[in-house]
C-alpha cells in the first residue's frame, strides 16, 4: 500500500495558508502504518489537477485529495475526478437534508450552488460532515482508492478520526501495529550523535532509528512493527538500551517531553527551588520555565539585569568587579547565580551574562556566553561560543542554559 | 516564467514538522511576481527525488528545492541533481572555511560527513549561509534553473531575503518593478479593519490591498508594479493616506517594523527608559524587548514575580493588599507597576498580573490578566480578558502590554 496527498487550492500556492491538512494526514497515516511517499499541491485548476491525478494513480494505490469541495465555482475536485474515473456526480440524500436544515435553522436563503456540495461520485463510501457542509468521500477504482475530505482542518480532522480511519483499517490486509517512541537529547550534534550510533541507523530493520535535528536539540525516533505494541516495545528495549549506552548522558527526555517540563518535574519531586539572573537571554528561561503549568512550585522568579546599573544595584555585583573582568565574565556570572539565589531565597541560582551581537560588547566577542549555576554555597560556571545571528545567541544560550541546569543536577547527585 | 517548489524530508513525510518553507517562499514569488503551480514533498530518497526532478523539469523553468544540504547520509538533494544535470560536485572553498571556523571555534571535533556541507554543484551562484554551515545556490541549465536552500527555516529565511530575492530580480525579463510596502497594525481585529477598507480592498487596481491577520497583529500588504519604485510608491501614496484617516490610530509600523523595536526607538529619542515586572508571562516581555538590538539603552531590566513571596517581599506588595484584593488585581498591578519603576530608577514601569491557566487562580477566571502603566507618579491599569490555551494567553499578554504601553507613550505626549 503506497499512499500519497494532493491538496487542491490556490490559496496554498499564494503563501497565504500553510498545509497543515498533509501533516495531520501524513501523522495519521504514520501511525496507522501506511507510508507516504509524496506530497503535492496543486491550484484550482482542472487540467492541472486532471495531471496530478494522472501521474498520482500511476504510483501510488491510496490517493488523499484535500480542498476543492466547496460551494464556490473554484471548488472542482469532484469534478475533475468525476471525469478522470468515469463516474457521474450524484445526489447524496443525507448531506443535502443536512444542507437544508443548515439554510433553514439559520432563515437563509440557500443558493443553487450550496446544492453543489451534496454531490458525490457514485458507489462512494461517504463520510459525514459534521463540522460544517460538504462530505468527505472513498472512491474504491480497479486501480486504486481516492479519499475526499474538505480543505478547513476543523472539518477534515473530526471526519478523518471519526470515518476515514475506521474506513482504512477495515482495508488493512494484516493486523499489525507500527508503534513510534522519541528519545529527547540536548548537548549533542546532530553529526555526532548519528557518528555514534552509525551501525544502529544502517541496520534499517525493525526497529527503525531515524534521527532528526531540532531548534537545539537532536531526537531519535524509533519505529516498530509488531503483532501489538507491547511486541513492539519488547523489541526496542535491547536497541534503547544500546543508545543509552553510547549517548545516554545526553538522553534528556522521551516522546513530547521539553526540557523544562523535566527540570520544573525533577525539581519538584525533590522540593527545590530556582530563581535566575538573565543579562544577555532577557527573560527567555523564565518565559520558557513559566511555560510549563506548576512552575510556581519550583520557580521563584528571576532578575533580568539587562544593564550593569542593576547588577550593580540591585545584584550587589560588585563595581570593581564589572571593572576588572567585566560584565561577560566567569566572575560576574558566577556571583550574579550566587547572589541571585540568596536574593530569591532559592535552592538553586542560575545566571546568564554574554554577547548577543549584532556587535561586540567590552571587547568580548558575539556568541560568548556565561553560564553560573549556584547551589548550597557552591558555584560553577560553563563558557560557551554559539553561532547564529542575534535572536539565535540568545535562543539557544537559554536552551544551553536550561541544559546545563539539568546537567548540574543530574551528575551532582 | 513558472516556478515550482519541491521539498526533500522523510520528516515531512511522516508528519513530523509543517511544510513551512513552501509557505514562506510563496508568499515572497507571490510579492515577486513569479507564479507558483506546484509544491511537492518528496522523501530523503534519491529515487523518487530523481523522478520528481525529471517532472518538474519537464514542466517549470523555476525550480526552488529546500532540505537535503545537511551533513548526515540521508542529505541527498545535491548528489541526486548532480548526477542528473551531470555537474560534478565541488567543494566551495567559503563554505570550507565557515564549516571549519564553526569546529575551531567551540573546540569540537569535525566528522568527515560535516565536509560534505561545503560541496556544490560546478557553476553555481552561491548564496552563503549565514546562520548555519550548509551554504544554498542557484544552478542554470539549458532547461530550467534550480535553486537550492537548507531546511531549517532560521537558515532559509535570511538566505532568502538576502541573496536570493536579488538574484532572481536580475533574471526578470522585463524592467517592470514588483513592489510592496507592509502597513502594521495593533489593536484592532482582521475583520473590523477589512470592514473599514472594504471598498479600497475591493477595487484590485494597483496598489492592491490584501489584509493578513499574524499572530496578535493584522498587516495590510500594497502590491504595486510599475516602471520604477520611486513610481510605484508615489502611486501607493494616496491609499495609504486613505488608510491612515481611517484606521491610523492602530497602525504602529512598517515592513519589518516591531512593536518592540518601535518603543525602544520612540524611548531612546526622548532618554525615557523603562523597568518591567512580569508575573503571568514570566519573562516573555523582556525576551521581546531584548530581542531589539540597543535595547539596553532603554530596557533596565525586569522582575519576574512568578511567586507571590517575591512580589512582597522584593517588590514590596503589601500583605495586606495581597489578601484583600488578589494578586490578580488592578491594584496589585498599579503598585508593581510603580515599584518596578522607582526599584531600577526607570521613566516607565509596565506590570502584568493574570491567570494564565490552564486552571483558576485566586478564584480569577483563565485569561483575566491586569496592565499597569506607572510614568511619573501616575499610574493607570487596562484589564484584558484573553481567550486560548496556557501558550496564547501569554503571549498575547505580553504583547499586548507592549500595544499599551507604544499606545500610552503616544496618545499621552
Amino acid at each position: 500500500m503506497k499512499a500519497e496527498i494532493i491538496a487542491v487550492g490556490t490559496e496554498l500556492l499564494l503563501g497565504q495558508i500553510v498545509n497543515t491538512n498533509a501533516q495531520f494526514l501524513s501523522e495519521q497515516l504514520a501511525a496507522l502504518g501506511i507510508p507516504v511517499y509524496f506530497h503535492s499541491v496543486v491550484g484550482d485548476n482542472a487540467e492541472r489537477l486532471q495531471q496530478q491525478l494522472t501521474l498520482s494513480t500511476a504510483r501510488s494505490s491510496l490517493i488523499f485529495i484535500t480542498g476543492g469541495l466547496g460551494p464556490t465555482k473554484d471548488d472542482l475536485t469532484k469534478e475533475t475526478l468525476s471525469s478522470f474515473t468515469n463516474l457521474p456526480l450524484v445526489v447524496d440524500r443525507q448531506a443535502m437534508e443536512n444542507i437544508e436544515h443548515y439554510f433553514a435553522q439559520r432563515q437563509r436563503r440557500m443558493t443553487e450552488n450550496n446544492r453543489r456540495q451534496a454531490l458525490v461520485l457514485e458507489g462512494a463510501t461517504i463520510f459525514p460532515n459534521e463540522t460544517g457542509l460538504a462530505p468527505g468521500m472513498a472512491i474504491e477504482t480497479k486501480s486504486c482508492t481516492y479519499l475526499l475530505f474538505p480543505g478547513p482542518p476543523s472539518e477534515l480532522i473530526p471526519m478523518f478520526e471519526r470515518y476515514a480511519i475506521p474506513y482504512l483499517q477495515g482495508k488493512r490486509a494484516d493486523s499489525s501495529v507500527v508503534h513510534s517512541k522519541v528519545m529527547r537529547f540536548c548537548g549533542i550534534g546532530e553529526s555526532e550523535l548519528e557518528t555514534r550510533l552509525q551501525d544502529l541507523i544502517e541496520q534499517q530493520t525493525s526497529p527503525t532509528i531515524a534521527p532528526l535535528a531540532k531548534e537545539d536539540e537532536v531526537t531519535l525516533r524509533l519505529t516498530s512493527r509488531a503483532r501489538s505494541i507491547a511486541d513492539a516495545e519488547a523489541e526496542m528495549r535491547e536497541v534503547i538500551d544500546e543508545v543509552r549506552k553510547r549517548v545516554g548522558e545526553y538522553l534528556y527526555g522521551w516522546d513530547q517531553d521539553t526540557l523544562e517540563q523535566v527540570i520544573i518535574s525533577e525539581f519538584k519531586q525533590r522540593a527545590y527551588t530556582l530563581a535566575t539572573a538573565e543579562s544577555c537571554t532577557g527573560g527567555r528561561i523564565g518565559a520558557l520555565l513559566t511555560s510549563v503549568h506548576g512552575a510556581s512550585d519550583v520557580f521563584l522568579g528571576s532578575m533580568i539585569c539587562y544593564s550593569n546599573q542593576v547588577k550593580r544595584e540591585l545584584l550587589q555585583i560588585p563595581q570593581q568587579m564589572l571593572e576588572q573582568y567585566g560584565a561577560v565574565s566567569e566572575q560576574v556570572a558566577a556571583r550574579l547565580a550566587e547572589n541571585v539565589s540568596q536574593m530569591f531565597g532559592a535552592t538553586f541560582g542560575l545566571s546568564v551574562t554574554g554577547v548577543a551581537g549584532p556587535s561586540m560588547l567590552e571587547d568580548q566577542p558575539v556568541g560568548l556566553v556565561y553560564i553560573g549555576i549556584s547551589h548550597a554555597g557552591q558555584s560553577t560556571v560553563q563558557t560557551l561560543r554559539l553561532a547564529g545571528d542575534r535572536e539565535s545567541i540568545q535562543r539557544r544560550a537559554a536552551k544551553y542554559a536550561l541544559y546545563a541546569l539539568w546537567n548540574h543536577f543530574r551528575t551532582g547527585q
